[in-house]
């Protein structure tokens, strides 16, 4: 079986619930992807040897998520040439602005595209790689337009009080 | 002439210093790219011809930068397919803090990429740019490849004090 | 039957639990007005023609609201020369600190009247809009000078155990 | 001679090179207005008089700026049933987070239509004000128009390096 | 009856469960107080006319409580010689940080000594008011003395699992 | 000699050019004072004693300056009955915003009445100060009346563009 | 019986659920403390005591906990030679971010070493005493890497949507 | 030659003006040192070698520095036993915030001691460090002693308008 073009990587299983949203949408596009966890600060072999080697496995883009100081963007994104999407997840006393800020603002030359925190942040990743993805396959181009004008068709004109 | 893959758009001339960061990076890596101005607030309209428009006009990928309640990079990624980067450029009274907010806290559905405050945010939308067009152009990746370890080399290993 | 003086406008349906509250205060002062769901980043299209054509509709304020990477009331006051007021709907994660700084950092030329964050905030945006609307209609002045004798009247002197 | 439609408040001296961009705004549209220094926390007596009799006084709106614990354009808004619109000075130590909040956050039943932080959200005061009276006043709506479409055709294409 | 020594004041009834902390701990050393209900921005006339005849009242010490844009210990402090001090209430969204700096970030001339955001900061303005108090009253310095040396009496050694 | 009714004391030297707006004020009014250096973490001894014995030693008020993790003026009031009255100092990263929270957030039982941020904390602890002695001072409280009126005659009607 | 290595002090017995994280990691690791209640401001004379004896009494690590506006981490420290971890206690209002400044931001001269707000802090602090004391203890040097060795194998490949 | 006991590393060269303050006082105190670039983004490879092997080779303690999104004093900790300080170096656009919340907030397995922003930071590492050291080290302890009493005797009493 071939690798999937997208890996979602995340810090703990306690990520999940909120990775989980990145799955899902690239499950609505028919986008194939592996689900791991990989912990920058418990496991940094594991992070290590999968970021080092996660092109020439045949993966294509990276979704990386981790609260806190959340390291596991920025050290994946340091170790492969691929594009590497963070989500910061929203952590317990400072709300996700410590994973936010920690996966932003990395240094000139190691980029992190970064989304929302939390649950918002995870589906955007997903849609960011469906997009990058998309530009070399037209099929999945046509689903992703079909998938956001579904959701544009999706918005009510008026507030509906039993909302 | 063919349409270069890299849009580079601002919402002003006052954010050329940060975004010629971008346009510096993508020359060096010899990714032909258009920078233009395209506010949000003082050109609407503009910015909806070129948002909508883009995909068509040949374009690949998509930087924007602005500052404060900066909507462009938001705005543009509602209006088109292509993936799109955001820089917040740092704005006089809250440093950017209200470019990133204003950037990066999009909700699901409308995702943009984004990178740190200032400079080192242009440049790293470009690399990341960069990184997704490699994805399917080997000679660029090649290219970014060296870019990289060119820049590991230049890594004194000690501090200098004449630094 | 005529236009309203007044459009609420919000982001998504979810948003209609703070912005009933300024449809209470304009139902309070007998102010007529509309609420319309046009969310920038979902229906780009449907902000656009809104926005444009707001003023020939016949609308005098337009209220806005809308939570995180809030565009909507920045970019409704970019495509209408009529006064905007903006409401930073409380998000999840960031509490509205990032809605607020959102809509309310917006560059020279293109102003946000921007109330608090909220409940109250939306209240408020009622409250101006009728402040707005009374410097031509008198009797709305008086209603409105009313609604605020009566307010003031109705603050005990002295604080409650029940309370 | 008659009272101008427009007050421009502020606390202090100190105060009126950010409030300056809302005369030099109104200067632009030929909207009179009156500048006065009127502090909430040295003059309160002279705050009461001024804001209990703005609305006889003849003016129509109020803008009003002020820094750190600004309390001004809120107690304003207590004291006179006519729009308030506050502009949030720089402060030192704080750079107007502190003028900001001080500003924003009424509670429900006093409405400040809040700009941003600093020069900008002087002009953007003056413009707010501007799109009220115009409300009732077709020449100066159509100033008003021509004023935003020159800033609009005043928007370079392309970035320049000159610039 | 004679006007008890201080006077607890606060913008709303729902600022009482907090405020009530400091009426407690007045109760606890039997200083007399009056607790009153002074919004500066639903009964403006109400502060001026409590504040500008606090003093010839009787009162020694004031302590104002509010939340969000908190002006009543400033604008409180505007209009009496007496020692006023700040009590920022809990607000929804900003957890008190808006009420924090609209209370404490008074220009040089208008002082405010402003306490902990909540319970514990309307606790410590009565304590504050009894030191302040007891500068001149002998058996309230002994009461406070026996009051703080209870307190350290009462902290265990060790922490309890019971706890 | 007596001791001055007011101690001013600092955390280093470079705290002076703020606290010195204090020790002005008290000039201005006629008070006198002792300005100390006495660092909680570097002279924790002399701390002790000092606070302890303030009392004793005659004072009346203690103004407590310090910047950074400030926990002078906390400390001074664990150790003394008298009213401490505390400055955040601008510090060089955070610009007092961990000065003001180390100072404000104090738990219930050892209260701090904290002032702004810098040189107008300084003046204005001063001026707390001043307040509270001239509860039994009648002499002084004209001086503050005096010094408050001029104040208040001080502030010119309108802004000058030679301010 | 002799002192244990380490001593686990904290301000309150609030504090305790927290703190017990560092405890149960230090008895995972076989490593004896002693746990105390020691609040720098309602016991300044117990935390004087304990911290100028801390070395002579025979501790070697010192691991603090408090909240809001934390001294006892700094104060301690400046008291004792011996190495002081800080832990910041989440706070009610600020979330423990007025903790986490009150306790890391310390001048230069008096170092306290900081861990994260909350129950992690809490953990990691008596690991970095942990780490401290295996310099000098081969035994417990072996047991730490057992200790992250089994921390690392009990990290998942995948996520699981029963975790 | 032996390894000396710490390693100071740090991110980029630009760190070391604010790094060499921990150098400075390990010289004051006669420990040795070894300070190196070590990039956690830029030369990851060297990281893990060096954090892998700093125990072997001889180091006790490692200090790190970095700024923004500062990954380097976690993974450090991460890939080593031996105890980590961090020093957040002050950035450009929020002022070391980022560097800070990205080395304190660790999750629980893996501490980082964390200092202040900037350049007390670096010297409070070193001092931390010292007092690690000074354990199993009696002379050492001796000399820490004597500089921490020397800076105690180096306060002056009164604060200078020399200063």
């Amino acid at each position: 079986m071939s690798t999937p073009p997208v890996a979602i990587i995340m810090g703990s299983q306690s990520d999940w619930p909120t990775m989980k949203h990145a799955a899902d949408i690239l499950d609505e596009l028919g986008i194939a992807y592996d689900a791991r966890i990989v912990s920058a600060h418990r496991t940094p072999d594991r992070m290590y040897e999968f970021a080092k080697g996660a092109k020439a496995e045949g993966f294509k883009v990276i979704i990386a998520g981790a609260g806190g100081a959340a390291h596991l963007p920025g050290m994946t994104a340091a170790l492969t040439p691929l594009p590497v999407f963070g989500v910061p997840v929203q952590s317990r006393a400072l709300s996700g602005e410590d994973s936010l800020l920690s996966i932003v603002q990395m240094p000139a030359g190691i980029p992190v595209g970064t989304l929302a925190i939390g649950n918002a942040g995870a589906s955007n990743a997903a849609l960011l790689a469906a997009a990058v993805l998309a530009l070399s396959d037209d099929a999945l181009a046509e689903k992703l337009d079909a998938w956001r004008a579904a959701r544009t068709a999706a918005v009510a004109e008026k507030p509906s009080n039993e909302g």
